[in-house]
């Protein structure tokens, strides 16, 4: 059978079979949403990435060759979660990931990765290391009196034992944010480098500390759209301009071959502020390099 | 001093006084939004909406002459709420509310109105009637497991006995439903006028029915934005074609002189899918009719 | 299980069960658009209407309480095309339309019609009556030289004996056209009820009348999504303004019942062109009166 | 030849001749809109609206059977303005506009139709009925101080005699107003026909008292497009709600047969606005209603 | 009191309070465009800046530290201005700009540069050096015949003698132009750096070179947001490809410590060609980039 | 007679005197998009493009000085293609475009090229150089069946020896492809520099290697937008993330000075997925760019 037209593609991520838990590689939508602090809609972010992905169905990366059809791969669909309740969401969304073998997740919001590092974790015993792009620091104990809105899964995820600070690296950050924030999480370990590192240091050197922190050991990408320039994601709820260009961030991912990866997340696409659908495209492309990364293995 | 240009408009309802609570007439904004259904966004609607009545603030009424500009009128800008949690954003609400003589409220989802009936309802003693323009009954017991999920707010209402169902009237309702509902909803005295009934009948008689319903008590008009066709109104979260013309609002409301309304709420209005601002527009002169109807009493 | 969220819901149209061609009816979409003559897009009709349906899964109809989930329904997903080749497309339309029981088809441009009239007709042994809404006659012989495009396919579907033309009716139309393309299409017994038509009667007496066109034989609905106006349905390739409102054709829609169709198409849905997935909207919810009126039947 | 595929047309107005001012029938564009009082870019109508026209030039009109494209119709083009100096501006256009045998134009804001009246009527040598749709009077001595701004443009042209007001009626009518003005235009014999009195009266009494208040004598048209609800029309300036749908429009100029029109213009489209090209579809159709109109007369 | 969500921010630039021309700094928006010479619109730039500000509000400047909320601010909100008549509406502006302390003005047209800086001279006694950030000269004595159109402001700034050209430094120009404007410019001393000098040098040597161009004397920043290229800043009136991403303008700005800044404008944003609020977000982050400058001194 | 303001531009590209085939350099659309395999639309590029040129007929080039509107320009308007049929199409544009001394043009899908270099090489009597700026190959031999689809487009040329393939660079691109698509590629001795090349080159080191490649035989240059990222070019139909700055493709251009081209096409433009026009913006300035190169020979 001949690849289909890409307008006339299945509705699952890269075409992979549905709904089943079993396979090596699933993903899944998260529409949760309820605890983003500027613009609604990470809820749609899942069905738009999928339906941007229809055009990379079709042939192998560009550069490593990979093909991420050839992982055992399943689209498990979106997630349930609880409307209107983000600790029961949190709880389920961590119910429903636990057991899958290796998880890329589409969100939704930022704060799903609290639940979705609370699954792999505890599965693999250990805190992960975590590749963070964002242009936020996201490690506020409390984001406007939400302890588990969108700015605080990292102060979580760091105090509850899942991630390992030393081997945290934050990239594209940039918002104004308040000093006792940068003190603490640099206090922890974290490594930051900022939007402006980046934009003014070649990309092989931004790819060289990043693999120096994270090490090793098993490790998590948490990619948040908005560590992509407005220009390259307008479709999320809290832009910033000075970001990343969006083929910094591929190069950046490009650049993690051999990297441990045992999970990855990519949130906070809100389609209704996107345009032609760049932001989904670029988040279904993210997910794309990722899983280049992870059949390139092989 | 001349009226300034509307593009140079003051940032409030109809160029009200900020921030009085003691005025005769308030309007707010209530950006709560995390208990809707499908489309996100309301948080944004007060802001649309106070932009979008900046052409308001010109002239009177073209036909009954009234000038709501001469109320004692004062915008109160946004409620506070509480990120990601409804119960206690509605209990905030609901003290915002409390002890105003006279309250226009924007949302915002649906929801928040049964915060707004609480506070009104305890001052007055008793329940009120009701007008209420939508496309949905909004009388679930439970909404997709959310008991305070905005398809629920009338169950609510009605068991809290905020509201005289036997004074409550429901025009343009045409979503799909379940039957228990719309049994419900009748068993307990509720008159439904649906989008269809509307379209094929003579306008005066909508209004004289829903007139007859609500009678000489003291009554609330919640007017849910997607009341209105998609056409008229794209900017709303859960849209249902075959509504209601803008004209065919307005006429109702205009048709209502003399009822003894004592508040009012225009919700669900979600910016991110308006167009041109139509959408905000429209909730900004139902706001605007409203007003009229109370400025010409006098 | 309950049902699942709106922005969570499955991608198939109505969570129809996928790819079962023995079911009692069933849902496809056919991406087919190289033969539009103004603007392009409709390839991607079906994907926005499947994702614009994901709000009618929950509940039945508010007026007639039928509930189209009940049917024997499966989603066959898209047809496969030839790309940029009509006839070779229209023949595997044909071929993958052939068998089945009772086909809702979503366009792709109205040309699809043809090869589905004759995989139909083939089956039923003899010519279907028409209910055609739609802004344009599409009788026209030679549309800009292209036999088989758009404008051409009730020419197409009369001259080969598909459509009984004397149980055919006509709703909706109003485009510039030919004299001659009028004449031809009453001369072979088709009724033409324009929009203007249908603006100034009772909407009783244009149900009445298409009624009695259609008879008691077999039917086939063609809907055409720029039947409605433009402020309904802007996300179309040829708008005409002084179209139907939503409401005015959904009434059509229930005025049908009892009569004995056997298939039904909505085509012409360019979603590039919607805003706020209002045109898509209208056609997931046409397609829903659709099986609604099947439904009904039990 | 055959007509060229609509997307592939020629960039004048329904293909005619550029440039020819000796035609008996003319078409401009005047890009003026500096005195425009909320939003702006009426500037960029003219354009919008030849572009939307590329789809009415295959084909007469439907119930008429008239073919504007038969006239003797020549596109000048843009006619220059100064600017940001209106009354240069009109000077000019009234300049441009002089010794033209029939001129269609396209705004635009309305403060140009004085230009356009005072080059008419000084030809003529009389004043003109005028049927005047719009969601505003625009008889303000005085708009913000402007003298020559948008809303004011019949207060001049009734004061200079341009206008012969007990020959003029208004149609759409809607917008908040001082009583003032509504009081100063009676007085002067205008008979004013609101949104709500089209939407609540046959169309063919609007019709009826439209064509009584014309009479026999030469009349104009000037049609603000925002007397079209902003559903219909949301591609202008100043919209308000409640407004005309474009089939009742539509309905208004095809009931004008034989009323003795010398010009007309169509006004306040403004393109940053507009989705899916639907207002300025609507604005070339309303053109080419009217040409058919002259050219029926034949 | 914790600070508010940003979605229920106040309607002033970063929560300043509203109207106290004797503070230390005043933020204004100056909605004048009827002198600009593509599209339209700039009149709602002041509005869309400060609503895409309030995500600004909470936090410091993620590298200096820097909080602007501890200047002693105060938002004027929109200065007056002439509907329709450029000069008058130049006059009223340096009225209103006369006697601040210091201005950060929002436009509207880059023409009001003209007046800021007359006010500013005037108080100051002596022309200012200037950092100019924009697609264009703007140094043309006369822009198609309007000598007060927004391509003429620096002709008259430099020709009446309120910037000192010899400390006048021109960064991002790429525009077609005319020869002799560049001779002109350059002829009076003017330093322009092209958008090809700042794409193809390290942003430091474009910091240094503008560093030692303005000097220790005081200085003005006029920032048209057309500096950027369009796919940071789409929405603009006279965009041009090839222009800065927005890091290079921030580092710029960053780079500018210690300079002696007495005002600024960030002009030219037209809301209605933006995108998910990228530009106004973008003009709202630049101003406060400048404010941060300020409040850094300290 | 001085230069119209841009808002009143004539429709042609850069005003050029219409439909002269005698003249030097000719201008062209071609509306051909049948062959596209994602987003539909590019038929209407050339009317966009066009129009977005309005900006660009005032003043020289900013670096080099050169004018195109002093060659010898005229533009032809759209050629005429057969509706819905491929190679009936292409037929027809190597015959329009035949006997032209040289043609921009602009399309419409990338297919239009192997016409245009048909009718370009058989009268050259020899195969041209290439400069390809794309994000895809377009060397597929069979586009998803479809032979002569927008992808397959350069294997034909090649095929045909159209091209020289030792003297043909293909910059920018970045899409999945198959493996064997490179390896034919590079096989027939093209250049390929992907588009992380670019990003991390020195651009001076790219236009040296594209112009040791194109060297001094002649040449053509075929740029399909989606070469620009979706940032800077979200109007196009397979768009890929991680693309050329606007302002990389122009350095590009301006460092090809020298090289003999001999025509040109500007391809794969979408109106229906811009933003604010900025993707027909840089193709109408790329096409400046290379008349630009071609004006500043004299």
């Amino acid at each position: 059978m001949t690849t289909p037209i890409t307008f006339a593609a299945p509705h699952s991520f890269l075409g992979a079979r549905a709904h089943d838990r079993s396979a090596g590689f699933c993903v899944a939508g998260v529409p949760l949403d309820i605890g983003t602090t500027n613009r609604a809609g990470a809820r749609d972010g899942p069905r738009a990435i999928r339906n941007a992905a229809r055009m990379l169905t079709d042939g192998r990366h560009p550069v490593s060759g990979a093909d991420p059809t050839a992982l055992d791969l399943s689209d498990l669909g979106e997630f349930d979660i609880a409307l209107g309740d983000i600790q029961k969401s949190l709880a389920m969304i961590e119910e429903q990931a636990t057991g899958l073998a290796h998880l890329l997740a589409f969100g939704g919001e930022h704060g799903v990765t609290l639940a979705l590092l609370r699954a792999l974790t505890k599965r693999l015993g250990e805190p992960v290391g975590l590749l963070h792009i964002d242009a936020h620091l996201d490690t506020s104990e409390d984001n406007f009196g939400q302890r588990f809105a969108h700015g605080a899964v990292f102060w979580h995820a760091i105090t509850e034992g899942l991630v390992d600070p030393r081997r945290m690296v934050q990239i594209g950050i940039r918002s104004p944010a308040w000093p006792e924030m940068f003190e603490w999480t640099r206090a922890q370990g974290v490594t930051i480098l900022s939007a402006q590192d980046v934009h003014q240091s070649p990309i092989a050197s931004v790819i060289a500390q990043a693999r120096g922190v994270l090490g090793t050991g098993p490790c998590y990408l948490s990619f948040d759209i908005d560590g992509l320039d407005p220009a390259f994601a307008p479709g999320t709820g809290t832009p910033e301009i000075g970001g990343l260009a969006s083929w910094q961030a591929q190069a950046i991912l490009r650049g993690m071959a051999g990297i441990d990866f045992r999970g990855a997340d990519i949130v906070e696409v809100a389609p209704a502020y996107d345009v032609a659908e760049i932001t989904a495209l670029a988040a279904a492309t993210m997910g794309w390099e990722y899983l280049c990364l992870l059949a390139g293995k092989k």
